[in-house]
């Protein structure tokens, strides 16, 4: 009798703690629902304005701060790949300078909206898919369509150093990449 | 029989999913142990180069990260107070512009160290007390003594929102600050 009830307690700790990673919805086909909650997710790294095209500074300056599933983080800190049903979530927050207190440099001021990158490797013919969710007049939208592959795919899969993902921008991945 | 047994099962499950809170360790006295694991902690914003001092701009870009325990986060955004034993970790990173794809803005390249604010009610006259965990020589330092109140302490106490913390310059707190 003491070992059965060693053994469900012993059960009941392991389901309590697995954590759940957080899934990607769908709608109406490929139309990805907007994920919540990924401020609670892990951070791997902010940047400011950065572009891939020479060219002049955009008109308002914005921070990215990209966040991924702490399971999604984990798994590859141990074993190097991004498991299936990845999502990495990239807000933009416009930048404010000399507020309150602050003098010089720029800070998080604004938040405007997220983009996504979801590996789906069953759904997407390139595993990985491409989504906006900051509307036209700057609205959230609910759900987005992927981009068309030309648009964001091709580039990530030419450049990313990590099956499609910028890990030698973000210093958190870079330095949880396994030497396997 | 039954009975027991369920509530040994909720007893376990309620343990199993009790997060506990980083806690602040110190050595000979008020020294504190440089605090471990914060990349996994709630992230509640970045800045670039902030200054409260008018003048140049410093040698070195430099991304600020600032994270908060997931528990203290919580606390905060359901009583709009910070608990007793918060550790706010602001890790610097030094920005890289012009590497691989990137042509233009900031992304987060070399992590520098680390700087911490920490509120401790009954260890500190003052509440909170601010350290710093970078070495003269860059390394980072295992301990570090607290900074006297002209340092730091003034300046937080006088100007931030909320309690000693910029919560100001922190979208994730701004918004999570609950109206009571």
């Amino acid at each position: 009798m003491i070992r059965v009830l060693a053994l469900i307690v012993a059960a009941a700790a392991i389901v309590a703690s697995q954590e759940s990673m957080f899934q990607p919805r769908f709608e109406a086909g490929d139309k990805l629902i907007r994920p919540q909650g990924y401020r609670e997710w892990m951070f791997v790294g902010s940047n400011l304005n950065m572009g891939y095209t020479d060219g002049s500074t955009p008109k308002e300056s914005r921070f990215h701060n990209i966040y991924i599933q702490p399971e999604a983080y984990r798994e590859y800190a141990a074993t190097g790949k991004f498991p299936d049903k990845t999502v990495l979530v990239m807000e933009q927050i416009a930048a404010g300078t000399n507020a309150s207190i602050n003098k010089r440099g720029q800070f998080e001021d604004r938040p405007i909206g997220i983009e996504v990158a979801l590996k789906d490797e069953k759904r997407f013919a390139g595993k990985w898919a491409y989504f906006n969710f900051i509307g036209s007049n700057g609205a959230a939208l609910a759900e987005a369509k992927p981009f068309p592959k030309e648009a964001c795919w091709n580039c990530h899969n030419q450049h990313a150093a990590v099956d499609n993902v910028f890990v030698q921008f973000y210093p958190v991945l870079r330095e949880a990449k396994p030497k396997l």
